[in-house]
């Protein structure tokens, strides 16, 4: 038996998102790869986030390799959206960015330490070969 | 004249949204404070994306105050996916994900680095205060 995705061609249960929106679902459901029926929930705030119509334009513009990865990233954005109605997933951009930038800095003030201590370390050999007998710099 | 956001009240020109919409933009309209008419194609990606009527829902479920944050982010996120309608701004996730492992690696190895070179430069001092004539660990 031939399978699409997650559902059974020709078997009798629609897929989640024909279940929802209450209408049969055709054998060539653009929706039936990628929301099957055991997961409901995966289609629910996709539908409320983008609206089915939309998300159904989307997939058929894609090349069919195209739309899994698609469908994954619009399911990741409604549940953001779902999650954080105000920010989203623009609300997790933010907060990496700010990650960037403090590892950025602690990343900038590690090297200049490296660079500082190497500089020492080699004065103190230079110095005759010999280090002086205590630390001056720190 | 009182004022909302990007329009007059009681001009006659509509909002983005309701211009697109091709509908009659109401006194009260949630669009407009944050789709004036002189920026059409900021309502345009937005449309496509969530479209009108869960844009109009989401907005109607937030408080006022939180409702221009809520555009921004959602013009944000339609504008990405409009760019790339793979992976939408979970892309640009995904990218700044991957630049944080990259520094958090590159904090790691500087961050020995300076552990290793004060190890040794306190080894040198300890040894009777002189430094060896060569390094030997490098």
């Amino acid at each position: 038996m031939k399978e699409s995705g997650g559902r059974k061609q020709g078997a009798a249960s629609p897929c989640a998102a024909c279940k929802l929106l209450r209408r049969r679902c055709a054998h060539d459901c653009v929706f039936a790869p990628y929301f099957p029926a055991d997961e409901p929930h995966k289609f629910a705030n996709v539908h409320k986030v983008f609206g089915a119509s939309n998300v159904n334009k989307m997939l058929q513009e894609l090349p069919v390799h195209q739309r899994g990865d698609a469908v994954s990233s619009m399911v990741y954005e409604a549940n953001a959206r779902v999650r954080d109605p105000v920010y989203g997933c623009v609300g997790a951009i933010s907060s990496l960015q700010q990650q960037i930038d403090t590892l950025q800095t602690q990343l900038a003030l590690a090297q200049a330490e490296v660079v500082h201590l190497r500089v020492r370390q080699t004065a103190s050999y230079s110095h005759h070969g010999f280090a002086p007998t205590s630390p001056t710099n720190s």
